[in-house]
């Protein structure tokens, strides 16, 4: 049994309880907030739980293995970073850290003192995101040519971070993820509507290898909440819609055949395939159940997380390149990963 | 009563010669085209045409006033050009030309001549499209932070030019015309996934004045044909829906209210406002034949084409800048408008 | 080469002609309108036809072969019969006729005198009826258990029959042709909201052989275009959406499992299944095309038609009944089958 | 402070416990319900309540006031009268008993006491159902025509009682509410496609006073989730879909201009009226929630419940009503409502 801290308690934090309590393998013990009636609202749904406005308190709990952070980001470095250095096993909220600097330091803490540190890029977990990567690994879609990736809705603007850092990490993880790759450029455009200083849209621009290239919509401005994402592939195509319940994912036997050679200009024709649609059955546990469920099996069995430290640095690359490309009028700029040491 | 001869007889010719064809004051003489099959099948549906290989044809009929040129993009100019050298009024399809010196010698051509040269961006000739622009104009939207506009299905791969130049004109007029401006800066990224050299799929952002932001992705490689734009303003928000035969318009009572002024961080609150939703009741006149009407009424009564050849030179200049872009890495480039000297 | 002579030039006779026009196997030659204003209409369309006031100008061409009638229901009978006395084949848009005594008549005299009597069903014609007729026939759907139809949309009220006669003779055509089947039993409700004397909204449930149930629902007086046909079997489940261009079937493979026995009420469980759901792509030919191909087929190649007048009785005597079960309470009706005498 | 017991903690159990947990006028002191493991969970969720198998133990309990019922339908009578006859003030899930005699002991037995008795009419509590019955009290739609009601889904069978005992409370309930009325009589046809003996199908007509009708479709077996009501007025048609989670009602300018006379079957003519359709902004509280806080307001005011026992009679007969007309081809029966001796 892992007993389990949480801090913050927020959204995420009492979903993160309400998971962590789920089965036999952990137990949230304590949970801290710096806001009283927070904490007053947590000690009515969950009696039994220690809640605290210190969080030092769940770090001094020799019985607590685990610690799940899900606090505003900027203070997502320093609070796992204690509690690593309380040899905690750390799950961290999306982002991992405000820099890639903090985010190494994270990894590397937690590398020394061999504990588990996941964060949270919950869509990694969802069925749907990993049928896509199935059906890109096995070669279902063809070679893919492009994705395209949309998140907005009115609301809700984070205090401390623009609209790319709040909501740019689902989207990011999900293309690294079913690409099973990383992006190599990337360039942003935004805007500064209604604070100044703080882009509420950006549209990022990102070029994977091979060719495959990527272009994220992200707004706290729009009227409708909207969550799709389309691949598409040299011989399928598909589009992934999170706001639908029952029907995430449709493949479209869709495409365009190119004649095998054609010598003039006069010559030139393309065949459409149109055929059958298809949306596959799918797996309708909650994410957020399975992602708690991998980290006490990383913790108990030593399994590598899906969504390690290294993938934390990668999405927090990605979004600093888009800080210094929205700097930089939409230049397009390389992104470089550090090596983390073994 | 203007007698009107169409050059081209592929998608755009026979909807053109249909539309010429209603009412008392136009009527359609003669149309040209180089294929023999598109020519008998024109013959079918209209026998008392003149349907001939040869353009000379109709440029030389002295009964013909006015020319209608829908033909492939890169034979716009030299075609636009000598119905003009003939003394005719030109209607050219979008875009007016492949380039906006090209553009400039028709415009002062048209000049010269005094003929009326007006390009068929018909979006700006739909309800839906003068209803935004009224919207807008009104105050009703408030201030506009940002438009977002998606033109993409599977297929028609054009054969001479990219999807920018094919599908981008007209989102690139709407919001011309929406915001009754034109854009001053812009980037953009593409891929060529099919034809080597050819872009099927691309992603622009421009910079309007006051900072006003748009985005633009076009693609002839996606499953679903989607054509929505999403206009935010402070006060509403709209999304435009030119798919739908009955929404094409839905007015959000959304938004967020910036409290006056707020001095620390801790203070930062913001409130949303949820609002009814309205789908106003739009005209269904098919937009051609209100194209076409209004290119017989600035012949008839010397009205200046509300697409005249100074819009169709702004949306070739911002096209142009696409390619430049496309070009160097999505560089953001200032667009310069040419001045038409009068 | 069969010539048409097509009476009534109202909604279905332009499309009739412009149909019975493809292809080198038919040629209209003659239509027929009391309302000059048509007419002429019709001229400026197909100036080669012969545009008469006078239907018989058509009945006494003796190269006119064929006949279509797309006039308002209550002179079907008279023309087609009229037709058929003068040797012509014949083609009646649906209701066959307003009574099917008067159905049966046409039917006679058609089989004296060896023409081909068609009534136009025109979605037994559609790709989706037909994908729809196959997936029962193969069993893929397993027993059906039900079929729910609906057809409503604000407007057109016809001048000279209810909305059942109008509308529901597609649906019960439809559940006929995928059933293979005839029902036996029906009962009808209805409401005669703007005029007095004509339904326009009813609900019809129908009993059809082997225990399959149908419920029909037409309206004139939805605020929605809704057209929607839900085939419920046992092993699988289909929604056909006539409205939809491109999905216009879909097929879920959803069901009950029941155990095979159960001792006691207690023990009672039942397992659902939720598997994947297919679009199949469909052939997006006209159904109308289809349909007026057909009809000359039967005449050139002595083909029995598809919605013979067989059919266009059985549909009538549904209908019929309809009309009885309104006038005494929606009493549930038997309905009998003429026997056609060979 | 009410403290209140709930018997029966399958599916609105729980929900009721959470929501008699809001606020601090009413407090759930025990549960009770024949499943250890149901227990067991409750236990888990609300470590505080006093869970039991027995339910005789919260009727013994002199604290507690209240008692909700959400056990199977069958077992509502006898559970709800010996809380009542502990001088419970009752709550009881839909619908209210199965027979009207048995809600009629209710209805006296809570009269005798001068206790509260509610039954669950969820939906009646609605911001939705509140926001038709506002805009049909108002006028805005003109004269109701009718109504068209579908409540639809694969499952979930119920083990006691048929899909019309089942579902079509909620539509009766909403429909009588709406209309602020009462059927007269109704029809119902239905089909028991997987377990003998009961319908899990079914179609319902009802006729209400002044000619208005409705239409109501319930099943277990669609492969669709679909509660959609279609009202229809002489001014204004809406259309409440009520799984829409942003857009429940929508209310369309639409209808038919009837002409004040005509004189002759020539002249007939109507005109269509097409306009904006509005989509107005609903409270988006939980019914469960204002229904459990009508019910405390009940008890502590001596408010009469908006869904008292008059009106889970009147629910109840109209379903007994339904169970003879399909026991008789669906003859079209009267409903008589008893009379409550005050």
């Amino acid at each position: 049994m892992e007993y389990i801290g949480v801090i913050g308690c927020g959204y995420w934090g009492p979903n993160l309880i309400r998971n962590f309590s789920i089965g036999r393998r952990s137990r949230v013990k304590a949970c801290a907030d710096l806001d009283p009636e927070r904490l007053e609202h947590m000690r009515d749904l969950y009696p039994y739980l220690h809640a605290t406005q210190d969080y030092q308190d769940i770090l001094d709990d020799p019985e607590i293995s685990a610690v799940a952070v899900a606090t505003p980001a900027r203070t997502h470095h320093a609070l796992a970073m204690a509690a690593l250095r309380a040899d905690k096993h750390v799950f961290v909220e999306k982002p991992l850290a405000l820099s890639s600097g903090e985010c190494r330091e994270l990894a590397m803490e937690a590398q020394l003192r061999r504990r588990v540190l996941m964060v949270g890029h919950t869509f990694v977990y969802t069925a749907a995101v990993n049928k896509i990567r199935e059906l890109i690994a096995s070669g279902e879609l063809g070679e893919i040519h492009y994705i395209n990736s949309t998140r907005v809705n009115l609301g809700v603007f984070q205090p401390d971070i623009n609209v790319i850092w709040d909501l740019a990490p689902h989207d990011i993880s999900i293309v690294n993820y079913v690409l099973n790759s990383r992006p190599e450029r990337l360039a942003a455009h935004g805007k500064c509507s209604v604070r100044p200083g703080v882009e509420d849209v950006a549209f990022i621009d990102l070029e994977y290898p091979d060719g495959v290239i990527a272009n994220i919509h992200v707004s706290w401005l729009d009227p409708c909440k909207i969550r799709r994402t389309t691949v598409v592939g040299s011989r399928k195509m598909l589009v992934y819609d999170d706001v639908s319940s029952l029907e995430k994912i449709r493949v479209y036997d869709k495409g365009v055949t190119v004649p095998p050679h054609y010598d003039s200009f006069g010559e030139f024709s393309l065949s459409y395939r149109f055929g059958d649609i298809l949306t596959p059955r799918l797996d309708d546990s909650e994410p957020l159940k399975i992602e708690c469920r991998h980290f006490i099996d990383c913790i108990v069995n030593g399994v590598r997380p899906r969504s390690d430290a290294e993938e934390g640095i990668a999405v927090v690359r990605a979004l600093e390149a888009t800080t210094e490309s929205l700097r930089s009028d939409g230049r397009l700029l390389d992104i470089a990963y550090p090596v983390l040491e073994t």
